[in-house]
Parts: C-alpha cells; sequence; structure tokens
C-alpha cells in the first residue's frame, strides 16, 4: 500500500439527509476512497471515515469543510454530542508508511488552509497541539460552540489559524492521533463491581496502562470491560488482554470472549499472535496473500 | 483478491540457469504472477512459486512443463532429490475463493493437457488422486525415473492420462494440496531427544495431530522441532504450538521461540489471534487495510 492516512471528520449535521449527501460528496475528491459514514439524530452529528494519499484526503477534507461551513447554521444547532462549529473535529490518522508526526504536519496544512480560505478559526489538538492544554479534545471543546462565541476573543482561546471570529459555522478542530481501537473484555462473571475494578486498574487516568480508557459495564447480563485503546503502539491490544486475564484469574474468575467495535489495524493483530507464538518475525509480509499483493505491484 | 490459486512446480534442472531461465520464462503467461524461485545444484532441481488466476495459472504451467520436457534429459540426470521427470511435480494449492476440491479438478484437467498434448504420462496424487495408493507423493515416485522406465507398462504403475512410455522427460506428477506451512519450535535447552520425544508425540504418523509432520533435531546447541504443517485448516499452527508447549512443560522445559520458513495463508496468523483473544470474529476483513483494499475495488 502507498503512504495512506485515514481522516474521521465529525460535523454538526445528522437529521438532515441531503446536507450529510453534500458533505459525502465533497469529501470524495479525487483518490480519496469513502469507508464509512453515520448520523445520529439525537447527537445531531454525522462521522465520516475516509483513506488515501494525503493528497487527496486532504483536499476532500478541504471540500467537506467548505461545504458543512456554507449549509450548516451553528446558531440553530442543537444536539446531545458536545460540539464548536459545523465541522466539529478533523482527525488525521497514519495507517501505512507515514508517522504521527508527519499527520500532525499534515493537520497544521489543513488547518491553515481552513483559516486562510475559508476564513474560519481553527484550533489544532492532539500531535498538532501548540499548547499543552490543546492536546485533549475535551479541553479545546470547553464551552462548545455558544461559549466559544463569548470567549474566542481572549487569549488563552485564541485560534491557531483564522480570525478570532466567531460565525454561523463555529470553528474547526484539527489534529492528528493514532488509529483508536475499541475494544471490550466479557468476564465470565455477571459481577459488574469486578469489571469496574479491573476498569480502574488498567486505565491510564487512574495509573493503570498508558494510553488505555477503560469503563466497568453490565452488558446482557454479562460483566464486560469497555475500552478505547488510543494509541497500540504503546499500549498493545494483546497486553490489555492478558492484563485483565492476570486481574480476573486473581479474583477468581476468567474471560469469556472479546469483541472489536469496528476495525482495526492489521498491525494489532501480527503482534498479537507473534507475542503468544514467540515468533518475533511474524508480519503482514510473512503471508502468501501480502507475496501475491507485492508481485501484483 | 478473485479466485487465487497457487501452483510449485519442481524441475529437474538446478545447475544450468539457462534452461532454469528458459522455464520461469515459460511459465509467466498473461497473468501469472511470478513469486519466488530457487535453484539447488546438489539436488539439481528447481521449485517455482507461482500465483494467479486458475487460468492463467494452468497455461503458464503448461508452458512450462513443455519447455522442460523439450530441454532436460532424464537419462542424463543425476542429483540427490527423488524425481519421475524433467518436471517432477506440480502441485495446486488454493489461495483464495476456490476450495481443495476445486483445484483437483484443475489439476486433472492439467494432466489432461499434458498427457494428450505433450504425450507424457502423468499421475495424479494427492486430492486429486484417483486411487489411494497414490495418494501420497513418496508413494508416487517410488522406483524414480529409472525404476518407472522399467514399471510402467505394469498395471499398477499405468498413467492417469498420457502414454504408458517414458522418454526422455519421464513423467509428470500433478495434483492439488493445502498450503504447506513450514514452522519451527525451539525450545529452551540443548536436549535434542526431548524434541526427538516431543516430535514423536506430535506427529500423525506416530498417532499425534493429523496433517502435522515432526523431527527433532539440534540447531545452533538447540533443541528444535521442525515441522510440516501439511493442513492448517486440519491443525492450525496454534494448535500444534499449545501442544509443544504442555509436553515442553511436562518435562519441565519452556518454548523459547517459533519461526517460520518461507509464507503462511494470513488466516494462520488470524485464526491464532483470535484463538488467544478469545475473538472468535477476527478475520482480515475487520482491518482497516482490507476495508481500505475493499473501497479501492
Amino acid at each position: 500500500m502507498p503512504v495512506t492516512i485515514e481522516a474521521v471528520p465529525n460535523f454538526s449535521e445528522g437529521r438532515r439527509p441531503e446536507i450529510v449527501a453534500a458533505i459525502v460528496e465533497a469529501i470524495q475528491a479525487p483518490g480519496v476512497l469513502l469507508l464509512n459514514y453515520s448520523s445520529d439524530a439525537d447527537h445531531n452529528r454525522s462521522v465520516v471515515t475516509v483513506a488515501g494519499p494525503p493528497e487527496a484526503v486532504l483536499e476532500g477534507l478541504f471540500r467537506a469543510v467548505s461545504t458543512a461551513a456554507a449549509r450548516i447554521d451553528m446558531f440553530q444547532h442543537r444536539g446531545a454530542h458536545p460540539r464548536v462549529g459545523a465541522t466539529d473535529v478533523v482527525p488525521l490518522v497514519p495507517i501505512e508508511a507515514i508517522s504521527l508526526e508527519a499527520c500532525a504536519e499534515l493537520a497544521r496544512q489543513l488547518g491553515q488552509r481552513i483559516g486562510d480560505e475559508l476564513g474560519l478559526p481553527v484550533y489544532l489538538y492532539e500531535a498538532a497541539a501548540t499548547r499543552p492544554e490543546r492536546r485533549r479534545l475535551p479541553d479545546v471543546r470547553k464551552g462548545e460552540f455558544e461559549g466559544l462565541v463569548e470567549s474566542i476573543h481572549t487569549p488563552e482561546r485564541a485560534p491557531d489559524f483564522g480570525p478570532a471570529r466567531m460565525g454561523p459555522a463555529g470553528a474547526v478542530i484539527v489534529g492528528a492521533r493514532p488509529f483508536l481501537v475499541a475494544y471490550n473484555v466479557y468476564l465470565a462473571t455477571a459481577d459488574v463491581q469486578l469489571a469496574k475494578e479491573i476498569a480502574r486498574q488498567i486505565r491510564e487516568s487512574s495509573g493503570g496502562l498508558p494510553a488505555v480508557r477503560a469503563l466497568g459495564l453490565l452488558v446482557d447480563g454479562q460483566a464486560q470491560v469497555s475500552m478505547n485503546l488510543v494509541d497500540t503502539g504503546t499500549t498493545p491490544l494483546h497486553v490489555v488482554y492478558d492484563e485483565i486475564g492476570r486481574l480476573a484469574v486473581a479474583a477468581g474468575v476468567s474471560i469469556d470472549r472479546s469483541e472489536l467495535i469496528g476495525l482495526v489495524p492489521q498491525d494489532v493483530v501480527y503482534n498479537a499472535a507473534a507475542h503468544y507464538l514467540r515468533l518475533p518475525e511474524l508480519g503482514p509480509d510473512r503471508t502468501v496473500e501480502e507475496a501475491i499483493r507485492r508481485a501484483q505491484g
């Protein structure tokens, strides 16, 4: 696969299908692959997943941000999900032959173009952040659209690109982050307290594994540790699985099964198999399918 | 990936590069992907790996068999490896969207064409075999070229296609088999007797795991269980790894690491990860890379 990034822009429109269709149409610049899109009426929000070469994806995103800005009036927008603008957030994700740092640089390029050409205030977050207090998305989104209308003139809310002025399209948050893996582990028990206790022990925020967010839930009568793995390069999925297994066994319980919500990078799978089989050299290049794809060019 | 087979023909020439080059040239009919080829002077033998759509691969194989028949004189051939003809054996292997049984039918088509158009005696083996005593390759190759010159007129050696007559190109063995995985497990010990004992316990021929061939060896001072997994659909690689681990631990030893010789089908990796993570739904379709390839069409 050539240099490939993914982008998962979130738009503040989930009720009017014709607006969503216009955004999805706009994003498909030449070379952009549309992987998925979904709308939520309660959130009044749509999430679009695209991938492709960086230049193509950046062009598609610019067109989509422009379309959303022209069609969505944030002064009229109501919805359950926090948001600061018509295009609320645009994360860029490295997929193949590109680093997170290179994606952060692409985020800055896109942010600058949105600020310059569309005249929208742009905030950089996560790996692209220009200030430590802007790394985390909830911090950047603090006060939401309505709050930012009031506070954008203050030095601490000054945008990274574009004017310090909120129009009907609001602001755009652009950044780069690793691929996010949504992963759940079911325990062979209905004891939700154990799931909550294990979640507390493994999540980064309470001193557990780095890049792991976790909650304990009861799902269909079964205790579940529900997670977002926000950087599987730092803490691989199989390390999380093994740690949950260790904590469960210490409490006299075993793991029943695990599940993925959505997709994973294939390295997650190869790294897990390499770990359990003590086969360090294992990677996609050791498969006949990859050899065939390479021979195809 | 569209319907894809692999073929791993073995030719009785490993010393004259110009003959090998002519065969490798001939095999590359339109649509055929050349994955690998290697020659061994001591064996006086070359192995070529190709893949592609069935019709393309069959055409390439026919051309290669024809070239080998024209350029190799088995009456002059000497080498350490057993063989019955200029093209000694042609295994067809299902890779994508095709069954072993369909590959066996393709082997019969190819065998018939070689018999009819090139006038060579052809034997079908493994999944394509027409008699139980012809399933195993060593049985079909019994007596080698020189023995078959004497015995081909007998009813038990009658070819499946082509004349019961051995010319300078000898006979061709054609068949279908699952992908063969060459897999070694190193024990954390120099005790080769333990490796031999574990190999004896796991190999099919002494009542162990089906579709597993195994030897115990001493490699660079380390005990190794060296294996061919001839059908990972029947006995997956991770089952073999776990069984060796169990036997090693029972003897007070652990597994140091494992290694692949050559390639594996990607399902071997996904099935291992799915097993260890108790994540039964895990497959290539759950990866972002596969989602991108599908979106590319």
